[in-house]
């Protein structure tokens, strides 16, 4: 019997050698699941995908497509491989970083309020360009972040856990140093217990009058209660694709504060995640084939 | 007596040799324009600034801060010289132009609206990623509209009135060949007799269903009518900075076409103009007071 393979696509092309089979999460099938050896969990799907693993015998191989693998590693069953999504959603997320920083500095809230109610009216906005953004963590999603915003002529300062002096990026450490001087603070951080309300009631009150606090990492890097303060009192602007707690729950105050953008933790889900993807998988069940070693290995 | 300039900002530091007079729009003053030998226009203030030009006995040079005069040349004294503001708007104009392709592209209606009823529901969008851009109108403006696109890994295809090979730059006269292949369409044509009405029912109908149309020129180059039929059928998205007609009239059924996102004309009024702007003016009163030739000078 062929190796078989468990996808979230039924139209990828398979290497010589592989069989497939098709599961886009919700309710696994019911049979056919003893010949899988490799399984591409659907993406943004939820538990049950990451719990499916524990019911394939044969399973050697799991390709999560997402960066972040802290649900799965807990559950990865002894002696089968596990590799990541890294780089996947790295475009989608820098340009819905872009889309909720434009959105804020052009107003654009205002006018599809003006459009809703058919009434033009014209006042000058804020820009990007010339901004002094404080860009806080810097890797492969912070530099696709980074790209963009220089080609919009804003300043852009790095930082990231650690010091990279080389690169001219600053550790989270100068902070403090930092904020005064920055109109617009992006957070690209993941969930650890170094990043866990790393900006807090200082830290914001550190910011000047009318500054920007935009996060698409994760929501726990910011004190929401302190956030919640420096906006309703309008001091501060926020556009935010995570928050604590997440979802929201509905009549949440942050929901109605004039100057903050929520959008619901969806800064990685666009059109431009799912060729990557395949591309991966693709590349990645070629490597199973020949015997190779595969890409984005979690140890 | 110096020769006297009047100025809509207080505050610029002027070369030795000159005096300056404030005056920032609506009302002109009363006294004190017999010495006035340079006028600086204040930017979007309607028709009386432009008309004061008519008023000053000793005018020799009228600096506008628009790119296009043509509400400036026909009342412009005989003998004076006219400089306009060509590059001040280039950032303002491509970052509102990201603004809108951004805001189309990752829903962001949709998710303000939920932020409104303080609903959590995730969808994936499109991206603006591997879109293929046609960019029509490859100027200044285009060229820094470009540049953040790029940025994003859209892919740009570039036209302009005439063709310009070496540039790879299109002509508009192959864009029916081009249409067909692009997921949108960024315009950023001035208003002349060749780009008036440019895109009709049958370049509209060129366009692949879901296409987005993005105006941030000028609304004539549109056909308001086909654009509207299109886009009530559901068939393409739009996201106007300019309309035609422009101001759009209350009760217009374009305000409320779901998939039409619209800008009161603010595209070039936004921060990173001002600084600009004082540059600019800065440098062409030091050329004034030496006597060397002025920058941007329209013939």
């Amino acid at each position: 019997m062929t190796p078989r393979v468990l996808l979230p696509w039924t139209d990828l092309e398979l290497p010589a050698g592989l069989s497939a089979a098709w599961y886009g999460g919700g309710e696994p099938p019911a049979e056919g699941l003893d010949g899988i050896e490799f399984y591409v969990i659907p993406y943004d799907s939820g538990a049950e995908p990451v719990k499916l693993m524990r019911r394939l015998p044969a399973l050697r191989v799991v390709q999560s497509l997402s960066a972040g693998v802290e649900t799965v590693l807990p559950l990865l069953p002894e002696g089968v491989r596990l590799a990541n999504g890294r780089g996947l959603h790295d475009l989608s997320v820098a340009e819905h970083t872009l889309a909720l920083v434009h959105a804020s500095q052009r107003d654009l809230p205002r006018w599809f309020a003006q459009q809703a109610s058919g009434t033009w009216e014209r006042e000058h906005t804020r820009s990007l360009a010339d901004s002094r953004v404080l860009l806080v963590g810097y890797g492969s999603i912070g530099r696709a972040i980074e790209r963009q915003l220089l080609a919009a002529e804003a300043v852009v300062t790095r930082v990231a856990s650690r010091a990279r002096p080389a690169e001219g990026v600053h550790g989270v450490a100068e902070l403090p140093g930092l904020l005064p001087s920055a109109d617009i603070v992006v957070l690209v951080l993941p969930d650890t217990p170094d990043t866990r309300g790393l900006v807090g009631a200082a830290e914001l009150a550190a910011l000047p009058d009318g500054a920007l606090v935009v996060n698409v990492g994760r929501g726990t890097a910011i004190d929401t209660g302190a956030l919640l303060a420096e906006t309703s009192a309008g001091r501060l602007r926020a556009a935010l694709d995570v928050v604590d707690p997440e979802p929201l729950p509905p009549g949440h105050p942050l929901w109605k504060v004039p100057g903050v953008i929520l959008t619901p933790h969806i800064a990685g889900g666009s059109a431009s995640f799912h060729p990557r993807a395949r591309k991966l998988v693709t590349g990645q069940l070629r490597r199973f084939a020949d015997g190779r070693p595969l890409l984005n290995l979690v140890d």
